[in-house]
């Protein structure tokens, strides 16, 4: 809107000279922006106006060696040149002294003002800029020699000059034509090629009588040859000069003009200012929403970094490794059908759904009821995969219906507390799992206390006597106390077990079963494995390697510990327990088809009965597949599509019907995965001022790479001769990681944290600011009660009800609209769809009212959250 | 010198109303102090004037419910009360938008203000603030009546109302009296008792038809009953009402009275204050000081907490747990002298010495030499303690003659190169060695791979027959080739080795020699103890649980670990190495008396040799002892004790005499303990506004800790009982974290960290401001090669020269001279003395002219340096 009204100022305002005197008559009508339209204007000049990048130009060395030298640089921040290390800052915030703006303002009134100066060149802007001063004509050529003389700037080249420090060569040159150190200036990849450049001249010069400004805006940008760093044509030239100031006076107001000049909204103003009055009241405008610190503590703080290495806000998720999780495949499918199956569904998703970038898995809970499930045919002596095939068929059916009745919109009403309960069962699923297999490992070897009677092995061979009848009739006898029994005569050696065997032995004694060092071992290979998986995720936010090293470590962190471990139990070559890969294509479950028969040995009313866990399946179904369709539909993922919340449920259900009938794993969208999928395929802003965050474009929306994981894995059933490789330890440690790594991302851990931290180290989360602390220890409480409750019913023989309780935790939630406010249960979870209702009817004022910053906050209020949720298992 | 001038003010400026009419006319002399004088003022303004509490009270609730409350607080830092969660902020650093600031400058122009003011209460102060205002008599009596209405505090008190949130209750009172909860406020502790309070009151008014701002001193601090939350005297009070405004005005400008009364030098200003024209000096003396942000940034940043959680700056080094260290003892003397030596010597030291807290050990390059001089001794077959006695002897004397000359001024050469490389051996020495042990201990339990012969084990007993001797023939026949022997007749079980022992049998075979599990076992207790005494001394700096428990849990950190390591093992109750205690009061070696002979076998002109190997160590003894006494005498220690340098070499001269004698280990100032002791008495001041740092104010100096050291010490001789329940493992784990711990705090570690790191990443530490990072890696590769190769010679034939080359790194510190100007290496490392004398003729000036924030650096130019050559092993 504002817009609209550019080219009648450049029209109106060319080459127009404005001094104070004039100001004082000319109030004429303020082109600043006003208050009510200046977030739209920032944001348009943001994305018309060319990107302005600014330097600043000091003159140093007064009296006697004068010589011009770029000591700063801004974009968005502000970078400083260490004139001793040689180096630019690290991008900081600037700060500034308020005097120094002062002091700016005034010599501006005083000084020239020049917009749409029509020079070509840096010899013709020298001469417009001295002619109007009302200067001796004698220090009017002292000062233009001096405005032409090259500055040094200090542009980053990769050279390693160890021994003393080289000065600077100063060669000959055409103050027009750019040097090529100024092209090959790295700061030039980084800027957009449409890009502007400010020059601030600031500097003591003594022999002028009185402080000198000039503030020129260029009609067209041109090329000022070496004036600049890099070769970009300029637009806004200042010059401050003047006699000795006390302090660091001209050095400070030039950082002032700079700062100005990196201001949006300034920056808006200035290039349609028609006169000094504009540029003032520009200038006034930036005044108004400076925010001062009170002194005394800007010095403490030191320079605020752009921000912290390694805190990109938008790298959260990190990439997908292609699904890891049918290694946990379940007991009835075995670990072929597991790979072979998720290809294939897998890639028949991707073809067809409606949010192709889900990817499906057979984990979590959906795994954990087929689990369930397999004990509860097996204690009942059922034919597990028939009775599995009705399950599967019911599930479908139930599926369906909730298609046809458009049930999706239910999902509503799975708020956070929903989500992370599930999330938090998940995840306490992984590392019980591992935890659980790693103590079962020792039983499988046991540690050789002293006194334990597991010690001594010998080899007997068989004697040419047939002496071996003996033997056996004295071990008859003495069955329970092998170890004080009287050998007899034997022929015996002391060979390990297997080469016993092979010479014709029969290795006797409790020794000869247990393996000693493996327990302890597979521990070591397990805690490796989980602590290098866990270390190599967070060299991401290290600052140390370069971020191509950093990211490689972070990404591949679990390959690069299961790798580490497959190492190390080479390297020592124990015979730990291996992973156990089929190397034949053909169904585990001996003598079965590819085909599940419909009855077995099951009678047919189990057809019937089936449909009981069905109804409990779906429910599990329906909360996992819609929960993650819930977060991948954030608003932040700018992936909006409602209508693929049916589309897809209705896959899932064609799916489950087809797997069941080929005794394939059940498959449903993996949260974990799809997030870590789906980030992959981020696309970013390129970055172009030093310091600036990357922003989120959106996704790259496709069906590619979730139809090329599943061909890979697919493919990697061929891997089996590798994967025998991996000692299973190694895989317990990398579950134990991604289900601590994705507890570790959920608000809900967060809370509980709180529980343990003084309120004075309390992080300055938002709901903290809001909520009184014991009504959010109250909430967590409840949730870990929750929790709790879902975890005993999943441990005792009602454990296939689990589904329901899951559901149960939607009522929960509704429950707790008694105990909450809405106003605290906005900031503790979400609203769900009535409260949302009853918030909008009443509104949220009376209750912030005298909240504090209040714009700050409600802009942060559906912030915070975003992050919170993300659960960031690669 | 300003304050001479209080009485005067205080008498001149009784009661004096100064509106806006009378200050145009009246510009006297300004009182607020200048420029130059500024810190000075700044200092004793906060020495002797009273600190300020100031809180304000807002009126909320217009038109309806009109109400006070306190919404945020100041001393050095601003909490905001969080309305909707019930609880003050984290202490941060206040920020302002300028508006605010010139609102309100604009309003006490216009408005009231009352210096010293004689009322008495609330009622009184009251009146005097409506009465001189132009007002209508009902609206003064509306006006009278709110602000008299009590306010609401927050006052955090420990009550946990979980169910709904209780209303806070009205209860009729007195105005005058505080009241209970007031006296009970937690604050109140805080505050130091002499403490003022001012009070500003700010809100929106509707029925006011102008501002009204009032400014007022009193000239009696009195407690204005339920006004203020903490029962203390008022000194301020400011009055800021108004009708309707645009944003949060009144909100906005409360705040800004509130942070410049924060201001210590706008508070010893306001309190000299003799007129409104002063009071506005003031103000704009706060203008010219604040530091501004542009718009844009500082939403970014939030808000900026006082200082994050753990980052207490006075507590760096931590409480001693005693010496530990005698455990490494030397190869010469037994555990039992070590102990025993270390009580009498320390005692004795801590008795006599010019810097008593020093702690006497006999760990790092000293006992390294022990050991090297025992395993020369050894390889010349010479009687080793005789050998030792003389060169003690000598040892002895050389020191005296170091003491006559006064050779300690020698110190000033060892700069922060010369320590680092010291220390970086130390702590390199540690790791090797607890390293190098675990290696050693896996030898001597080996892992048992499959085909590894070390199997099998089992019993055989003599039979009646007397056919032992038949078995010793056959053995003895193939005794390289047991596993295959033919065992013939024998009688035998598989009764484990100890047990077979007792029935009277005989355990044959390799397997029952061998240990299984133990070496994994022993690696995974190395890493429990390691990472466990890592984690809980990071506690400390973590948010997590009460202070008192973090600084149990880091402080005894150590010992915690080692506890842990303990219960485990015992928990398993494996044969681990466990350490070793004579149980005997006796010398360890066999056949020795207390005092050692003076030759022993040795030729007599070994006594005279023995001068070589004491001029090395006399060298390391001079070093250690020197640079540890340097590091205690730093200055920010406030503890300078030039003389005590030739007193304590003196007295580790006599020591050494003496411990040779009786064949005890050496002693000499250990630099890790010793500090840590040094920091465990460390004064620092009360801490009374939220947010502020302690600041440190001295070290308890006394003889008392040190001698109750050494008599613990003593005692733990008896303690054997207990000790001998310590697997070594657990300690090789503490002797690698301490190795690591005191490395890492070295500042040359920090450097080698640099290495790795992409510039842009690297912190902004002070000497990357000044230094290129090329000569900043050009000193860090020098001092590695110098480690590299001290490290090569310690490991050679030629080790016992070492101490030779410790002395080097004085000389390689002066070459560096030819390749760094005196700048690179004031940043880099210390001056020598030449240096220093050479850097204050030619002055550091022109160098620096164009630095940037000189005053900022120049200040901190000192600083940074002294938390980066702390060790900080506990």
């Amino acid at each position: 809107m504002k817009l609209q009204g550019q080219e009648e100022y450049e029209a109106s305002s060319a080459h127009e000279n404005v001094s104070a005197g004039e100001l004082e008559s000319d109030h004429g009508p303020s082109h600043s922006p006003g208050s009510s339209s200046e977030t739209d204007s920032r944001e348009l000049g943001v994305c018309t106006d060319p990107p302005l990048f600014i330097q600043l130009n000091e003159l140093l060395g007064w009296p006697e060696a004068l010589e011009w030298r770029e000591t700063g640089r801004w974009m968005l921040f502000e970078e400083k040149l260490e004139v001793d290390a040689g180096r630019w800052s690290a991008p900081h915030v600037p700060t500034l002294a308020l005097p120094s703006l002062q002091h700016l303002r005034s010599l501006l009134v005083k000084g020239l003002v020049l917009l749409d100066c029509p020079a070509r060149n840096l010899l013709e802007l020298v001469e417009q800029v001295i002619r109007v001063e009302s200067l001796s004509p004698e220090l009017r050529g002292q000062l233009q020699a001096l405005l032409l003389q090259r500055p040094q700037h200090h542009i980053q080249t990769r050279t390693w000059p160890c021994w003393g420090s080289t000065p600077p060569k100063k060669v000959p040159h055409n103050e027009n034509v750019p040097l090529k150190e100024q092209h090959q200036n790295p700061l030039r990849q980084k800027l957009p090629p449409e890009a502007e450049v400010a020059t601030v001249l600031a500097g003591e010069l003594g022999f002028l009588p009185q402080p000198l400004g000039a503030f020129v805006r260029l009609r067209d940008p041109v090329v000022l040859g070496t004036l600049t760093e890099v070769p970009l044509p300029s637009r806004f030239f200042c010059l401050l000069l003047g006699p000795a100031m006390p302090g660091r006076g001209y050095h400070e107001m030039g950082r002032a003009a700079a700062v100005l000049l990196s201001d949006p909204q300034f920056q808006w103003s200035v290039r349609r200012a028609s006169n000094l009055h504009d540029l003032l009241a520009a200038l006034d405008a930036f005044l108004e929403e400076v925010t001062v610190l009170p002194p005394g503590h800007s010095r403490e703080s030191g320079r605020w970094r752009a921000f912290p290495p390694g805190a990109w806000p938008g790298q959260r998720i990190d990439v997908a490794l292609g699904p890891k999780c049918p290694v946990r495949s379940c007991s009835g499918p075995g670990v072929l059908e597991s790979f072979l199956g998720t290809a294939v569904a897998g890639a028949a998703f991707c073809l067809l759904a409606g949010q192709p970038l889900t990817i499906l898995s057979s984990t979590g809970p959906v795994l954990v009821f087929e689990r369930l499930l397999f004990s509860f045919s097996r204690d009942h002596n059922l034919d597990y995969l028939p009775f599995r095939l009705w399950v599967g068929i019911w599930v479908a059916t139930f599926c369906l219906v909730l298609v046809a009745t458009e049930a999706s919109v239910l999902v509503r009403y799975f708020t956070r507390f929903t989500e992370e309960g599930f999330c938090a069962l998940i995840s306490f699923i992984f590392i019980y799992d591992a935890l659980g297999k790693m103590v079962n490992l020792t039983h499988a070897y046991p540690i050789q206390r002293p006194g334990f009677p597991g010690y001594g092995c010998f080899c007997q061979y068989p004697d040419p006597q047939g002496n071996e009848s003996q033997w056996a009739t004295t071990k008859q006898k003495n069955r329970d106390d092998i170890l004080s029994m009287d050998l007899g005569l034997v022929n015996a050696s002391l060979l390990p077990p297997s080469e016993c065997t092979q010479q014709g032995g029969q290795p006797r004694g409790p020794g000869c079963h247990t393996v000693p060092d493996i327990a302890f071992f597979s521990l070591l290979l397990f805690l490796t494995s989980f602590f290098f998986a866990t270390a190599f995720k967070h060299v991401k936010t290290s600052s140390f390697f370069p971020s191509v090293v950093r990211k490689v470590l972070s990404d591949f962190s679990s390959v690069l510990a299961i790798l580490l471990g497959c190492g190390l139990d080479a390297f020592l070559g124990l015979a730990t327990p291996k992973l156990t890969v089929p190397t034949e294509f053909k169904p585990t479950l001996p003598g079965r088809g590819w085909l599940v028969s419909p009855f077995g040995a099951n009678p047919w009313w189990l057809s019937v009965a089936a449909a009981l866990p069905a109804l409990l399946l779906t429910i599990l179904i329906f909360m996992d597949q819609q929960i993650t369709a819930v977060i991948l539909n954030r608003a932040e993922y700018k992936l909006q599509k409602g209508a693929g919340f049916h589309l897809d449920l209705f896959c899932v259900a064609v799916l489950i019907l087809l797997t069941s009938a080929l005794g394939l794993p059940w498959y449903v969208s993996a949260t974990v995965i799809s997030l870590a999928h789906m980030d992959s395929l981020r696309r970013e802003s390129r970055v172009c001022a030093p310091g600036e965050a990357p922003s989120f474009l959106g996704i790259r929306e496709q069906r590619l790479t979730g139809l090329v994981v599943f061909i890979l894995t697919g493919f990697s059933i061929f891997l089996a001769p590798v994967l025998k490789f991996i000692p299973m330890p190694v895989l317990y440690g990398i579950f134990l990681y991604m289900g601590v790594a994705a507890l570790s991302s959920i608000q809900f851990v967060k809370r509980v944290q709180l529980l343990l931290m003084p309120a004075k180290h309390q992080p300055d989360l938002m709901l903290l600011r809001h909520v009184p602390l014991n009504r959010v220890h109250l909430f967590t409480a409840i949730q870990l009660v929750c929790l709790g409750l879902l975890w005993i019913i999943k441990s005792t023989p009602a454990a296939i009800i689990f589904p329901l309780m899951l559901l149960g935790l939607v009522g929960v939630r509704k429950a707790l609209e008694w105990f909450f406010s809405p106003q605290e249960l906005l900031w503790l979870d979400e609203l769900m769809p009535e409260e949302e209702r009853s918030i909008s009817e009443k509104g949220l004022e009376p209750e912030q009212s005298f909240g504090g910053d209040e714009s700050q906050d409600s802009e942060l209020m559906y912030q915070p959250k975003v992050p919170e949720i993300n659960i960031s298992v690669n």
